[in-house]
């Protein structure tokens, strides 16, 4: 049985786990005011081309969109989100624990744009409403699109004329950045947006995510906001040596293409059999419309989850690569795959 | 410069390195839910013979005491807390950023009494003031002390009696069921206790707090509470696989005695030495009172924070061990101290 | 010019206000446990027909609904709404400033229906997002419509049957109880609902709302909530006098039947006009769909409110009546509309 | 049987009544938009000689400390209070529930100083703890004890000189300005603070209290926040009239001269009678300290509270006359008090 679940199923690279096996019987200091953690920030301010950047290492996504979130807002402010966003539908009201409301707009390939948040503006005018005051954006998104710098651009012009602040939840980001379809640079988010985070938990580290603060406005008491939401790792050089590593040789981006190069044959695949897509995805994530009857067969040798019903006969399915995925695994697939089709009458 | 500044400065126990590596590269299902998990909840309820205790594996103290407390209480509810309780003056607002707010009352070795808890339900009682509903103690506590068995029984009885929780927070509970002034078992305080969780990030583990909730009112949808407050790790078989290697041989008593043991060494050289100490401590944690100047002479070879001043030319100071602490260090140690002691007139 | 913006314009019945300036030199005991709250509570239980309901006289609407939302959920828990409900646009985020998601689903008549409920219920299924514990609707509803004895019956049994508290928010419940479309009273809401409020501020009362408890699991402690959302008026004898006086003689009904008779001479001159209408309602908020032109004319004589752009030349617009709407100034309105209608053409 | 419990126990001055009445039939504008609000913010910012001043009349005390408050902080900052203050006795954590700890300082009289705040200062250094920004303090305190000008000019130095904000909560401001011991104007408390209230509630108004905000940094989008929380009264009209009333002739000062007096007879006949009090109070509080038995038979005819238990025989109780204490009933309160006093013994 292999797991197409998620990007999640494994530990960590190798390269990783060694470094913190070396670092593990030294002392260093806590809470991530360590040296690994030191370094690491520093690889990331050059990746990004930003000295200026405040960066925090936290441990996992949920918890780095609620504190990023909450410590943007005001009490009365709102952050609008695609309703596919994670924040919207996968975090168990995280965001609203925190006192915001979400405000959402349907968004069929998982993206926002200028005109989708200017229809939440249009109504939001006065003091019987919350304020918008945030906007969250996934990329990749949770249905594998992904944005083209030109659809950044014009967000993050939008979000300036308008006073909003541009957060861009990176949880896949190596996925984005490697993905064929790619346009983008890091150093263009961290141009075109107010906070990002870097996602080393769904890329090859044992988790881990990277905030980057670029606005002024967001820096000040930043490690209180950590603080208090439980986000502070005691031993936080176990995330500095983590973002080393995936920083100094450039693993951070092949293991996302590695990813990526799996998906490819899974879609590969797919399309030669015929199968339409539910999203446009050239990452990790691939969600093909299967027959009901196919995917039972599949599942009697392979883990997947289901996206959303789409009609009394078919379903679109989700199949998650990540950057432990094997090689053979994948061929296996979709040698197995293309026989399964076929019985099925492609 | 060896750093007796806490007991999260190295990283894992080499056992628990072995076997996050060994898992590294297989895959798991997420969210806590695999079979290592599953296996160290398994080891944890034979440790306190509760076949009935719901277990929850979470990253930090903090945030373990924020998600029990705020999972716990109604919105007007209180949790009474003695003035030192890490709760109220370490977590940077956490339980008050939930809603509630920490009741304290002064309690200078750092433990709750029937006496001191009736105190505080003496004067609330109407609706114009918070109801208290939760009593959160510390073993050991902030300031190395522990609870005895006679002192557990009193208060869990007297919490029964009133219809209040009783919590402990077990960050350091390793070091107070091996100290040599301990008459409790891990199986008294499950039966005591309606919540308490057993401390892996100050004993050895990389991070992990195992939560043991005993009270069947505290169970439901816990799991959510978990979520919601950014704290289900995606990765959870890290979690599982550490608290597997704490429990399957003894290695969560063996390394909290390795720690109690070195700071034993320590408070002997202290008290050898004529000098007093802030707080009873037989763990390891100890706070001696010493003159300033010899702290400052100290402060060349070795790191530990300050706790309190005490007076002009005296400061408490805490010195801190470890699973990890070598012994040729503390022997370093206690060879330095005696000389530069001498040289202070002692 | 004369307003119809809302049924909030005025002060209070003259009843009322006698009722009040008589009780005013008198010393009454403070926070609602004076003797006209009581009685009032008694009026309001014999109209239920319900002797074992909780009562609590509140200020506001939002107040009330923030009050009684978050006494009833757990923190992961999610009260559902109509996309129009009044605690998902009109309340500043109020809810989520207590914690919970408001779940909506587009309900174009304003009003909730098992089908759309469960549409919420059946993806909200697991720990990764937030639990639906309550419904909340609103008679009438904020576009004027109102549930049947049918409707509410479905609703109630559908609720039970999946564990969910039912709210009903009558800030206009006179308007629904006394519209001659209604087959309701007041004793089928309260065997109904688990929860609701009747409300005062829109029908002739200075202010006040009395809320009403059913379902014992909502009582405890009730009053702690109203005291610490900020909502335990000092001299709370000035909300138990007010409800003595709508209950004492039928003034409620009485108010509420002059509001919906004085809206109907409205809707008849718009629909002799031929004008559609925005919703189907029998209450007093009126929302015919008129030229944009005509809108024009109307507002140098008249106050009312846009409620949506229908098309370039066409809006809908939202006429309110009250308990003091004046016969005379409805009749000058027919009048002018008629005459100002014409000459658009009609 | 009269009442000394309080000074909400009736309703308002007669003129405030009538001014109510004679509103209550014309139309006006909802949500404090109205006219009588404007007159009255003018006359109030004519009063403080400050034409900059942002005012909002809110219904209730627990309500503004809570609004004020929770519009003033980031999540991980604090409010400074006395031990004694009513937000962190009197208010069942209202400040906790909008997610702030409050931090106390015991204060023997109620007052706040330079040297407490600045203790709470020295512990909270670093983001492991919260951050102390706001100060809240009470003119009158809850004891009846007031501040000088002096003591508000070295609190207001002391708070700017370290980026704290000043909060006065003025629910019983007239007591203190009209007091025989005061030295303090409107104005100098609007010089010296960012921002305080007047109470309306305790001085012969029916309920309100007018916020004033100095400082442009606590300016925006404040009625977002009165929305939020559920303090936008529907018809805010009501509470523009109150105000009118208490500022266009001295309303406010003389109601509250009358309180002082009449508690100033009570305070003279527990002198003269040789009785010590709990605190120095010259306004319409008093807390003499009296033998148990005497308590007793005084409750045969009178209402009032018990403060606190001195010893096993004597309690410190609670006298508190209002604007509408009548002066027949004082003066038989001092004819009955001392006969009763005589025949305990004095």
């Amino acid at each position: 049985m292999y797991c197409f679940n998620n990007d999640y199923s494994e530990g960590a690279h190798p390269n990783i786990m060694n470094a913190l096996i070396q670092a593990s019987l030294k002392q260093h200091t806590g809470y991530s005011l360590d040296t690994h953690t030191e370094h690491a920030k520093e690889l990331i301010r050059k990746e990004i081309q930003r000295e200026d950047a405040d960066i925090h290492l936290i441990v996992g996504g949920t918890q780095t969109n609620m504190i990023t979130i909450s410590a943007a807002l005001r009490p009365h402010q709102a952050v609008i989100a695609p309703e596919t966003g994670h924040i919207n539908v996968h975090e168990t009201g995280s965001i609203e624990s925190t006192g915001h409301k979400v405000l959402t707009q349907p968004a069929p390939d998982g993206k926002l744009t200028p005109a989708l948040i200017g229809k939440t503006l249009d109504w939001h005018t006065d003091e019987h409403m919350v304020q918008p005051k945030m906007v969250y954006i996934s990329n990749t998104t949770e249905i594998g699109t992904q944005y083209t710098l030109a659809e950044l651009e014009a967000l993050s012009a939008f979000c300036r004329q308008k006073g909003l602040f541009l957060f861009l939840d990176g949880a896949r980001l190596g996925a984005a950045l490697t993905s064929p379809a790619n346009d983008v640079t890091m150093a263009d988010i961290a141009r075109l947006t107010d906070v990002f985070y870097i996602g080393g938990t769904k890329n090859g580290a044992l988790f881990g995510e990277a905030l980057v603060i670029l606005n002024p406005e967001l820096k000040p008491d930043f490690r209180y906001m950590i603080k208090q939401k439980g986000a502070m790792l005691a031993k936080g050089f176990l995330l500095g040596i983590q973002f080393e590593e995936l920083f100094q040789n450039q693993l951070f981006y092949e293991m996302a293409s590695h990813a990526n190069e799996m998906a490819a044959s899974l879609k590969t695949v797919f399309s030669q059999c015929g199968f339409p897509f539910f999203s446009e995805s050239c990452t990790n994530q691939q969600f093909p419309i299967l027959p009901n009857e196919l995917i039972a067969q599949l599942r009697k040798s392979y883990q997947f989850q289901d996206q959303q019903a789409i009609d009394d006969n078919h379903t679109a399915v989700r199949f998650v690569t990540s950057w432990a995925t094997k090689e053979e695994a994948v061929r296996q697939f979709v040698a197995d795959f293309k026989k399964l089709a076929k019985d099925c009458g492609r």
